[in-house]
């Protein structure tokens, strides 16, 4: 083997290989009934129905090289787990695909790999799930970390979806949103796991989790219900980090608030009467009413934005919310 | 919107949300509890315990562009499922992460994704799973397609795993082997999982899936328990795959049924009694013996090849066994 040592003698290309040895000597996954580097994690039984998704996170448009490995596989986990929050749903097991360059100039990046694969654990670990299972493959291009994670819905709890809000109920957002992205925030999403769990078994209808800025996700939730959102903007708090990115880019935060992605804050719909009596119960951290689910008004579009200025439709494209692939 | 449109009308970049909205209008999956086009699926129970894996397959490296969506859709998942198959279980969901760059010359990419969603669909429901979430993300590298496993096995069975070959064992191979890349064979792997899940339930302790070539990986599942493994070459029956590429290669067809990668074929340890039992039952379809496991013996290194013409030891890196990082 000819490799080139990085100043701190880390190698400056990676093995395939040599990173399942690393990962051998690791004392986890704690739980498989399997065996550990076994083809396939076989794990321990739960209760309630599984719940799968999956995501990808990529050097470049989730995270930069120089924010260390550590970081990129803690958000590639954390921004799935999410997923899992916006279903209500316990986490269980995560899986991690990792695709890397033979090398980057500059970068010890097998030690990079093995942070973001740790990272990744521990971020599961954190939220009661493991990682038991992975794959690594060397493309040249840039990193890419591919989650998914299964959990399991608390037994008994009807399962929401983005396309069951319905006409009547209220509209309610689980923490103030915006500018997530200029304060780094971005990197460490907070699964909402315990609000989401808690405004299912409350009865939320519909739910999601806010990753491509709050109107535009609402758009999503109502298109794919078939009805209009009317939002109340002043009811909106903007984070603390959209009041800091408002002061330098000429936005409002409730501006930032709107349209700034990657901020994983829950929305969800539910009927009044529900509302009043989890808000009875004093269990609703976070949660507030932002806006109300109406019949498809055509005139007013999916998403209405109310302000005491007035009245605004929302059209995705021509506000700032915004899709990787340019479309519509 | 400006797009080029190529010679047959399709979009020549492609859209993240006009897939999700094409994805939206297919009929799959069909089995939810939960909502379509959610952020997580929310899946019916299952018996058993839940088995997970993951995989990669990558254009250049698993499939090549001309070879079509649809084909690399089936392979990503296929290839997956092999794994499941190595660990007794059934499948029962996938997922899909896409991974593609905004255009490539002469590419209908939209409509190359859609065969590879559509192909990776069809190929999960043929062996009883269902493609159930995905993530799609536009990447200036090649073509990637991320899969994720989720099996049960069957209730009672104890969990195979490649660490677990023990000495006194027949080492078993579930048929022939080689030559399945340049016969195309390598884009269509055929899952074991009826074999998987009988050798298991007749006592199998080991079991892994040929994907890096039967030398390579038996010298894994030996160096994973400990033990060495002696192959009789002249058990291993060449697939006749492996006959056509020897009459080109230059090579033997043992060497290619030996040294090929992308095979899937099941190999497993059992006791002896065991397999005679199983083979009395006459289900042993495609399951021979090829080998036997031996206490470790230094002398013989982890895999030991034994001809008519004499022994040799095995090493990683010293014959045709690869490695994606190239390290050893």
């Amino acid at each position: 083997m000819s490799e080139t040592p990085t100043p701190d003698g880390s190698p400056s290309t990676w093995s395939e290989d040599r990173l399942h040895r690393w990962l051998a000597e690791q004392s986890w996954p704690a739980t498989l009934a399997g065996s550990r580097g076994h083809d396939a994690a076989v794990l321990e039984t739960f209760a309630g129905r599984p719940v799968l998704c999956t995501d990808q996170c990529i050097e470049g448009v989730h995270f930069e090289l120089g924010a260390g490995g550590r970081a990129a596989g803690r958000k590639a986990v954390l921004r799935t787990l999410s997923d899992l929050a916006a279903t209500a749903a316990v986490p269980f097991a995560v899986t991690l695909g990792v695709m890397a360059p033979r090398s980057i100039e500059g970068v010890p990046l097998e030690a990079w790999l093995r942070a973001a694969i740790t990272g990744a654990h521990d971020a599961a670990t954190e939220h009661g799930a493991e990682l038991v299972a992975g794959d690594l493959a060397m493309v040249e291009g840039p990193i890419a970390l591919a989650v998914t994670a299964l959990g399991h819905t608390s037994s008994g709890t009807v399962p929401v979806g983005r396309d069951r809000a319905q006409p009547g109920q209220l509209v309610l957002l689980s923490g103030p949103v915006g500018g997530s992205l200029p304060s780094d925030r971005h990197l460490e999403p907070l699964p909402r796991i315990e609000a989401g769990v808690a405004i299912a078994a409350a009865g939320a209808t519909a739910m999601m989790d806010v990753s491509d800025g709050l109107a535009w996700d609402l758009y999503r939730l109502a298109r794919a219900s078939g009805v209009t959102v009317r939002l109340e903007t002043e009811r909106i708090q903007p984070h603390p980090d959209a009041e800091d990115a408002a002061a330098s880019s000429g936005r409002t935060p409730l501006d930032h608030g709107l349209h700034d992605g990657e901020d994983h804050e829950l929305i969800a719909t539910i009927a009044a009467e529900d509302w009043a009596a989890f808000r009875r119960e004093g269990a609703a951290s976070g949660w507030h009413v932002i806006g109300t689910v109406e019949a498809m008004d055509r005139s007013a579009g999916h998403l209405q934005l109310r302000s005491p200025e007035g009245h605004s439709a929302w059209l995705p494209g021509a506000g700032r919310g915004w899709d990787y692939g340019g479309g519509e």
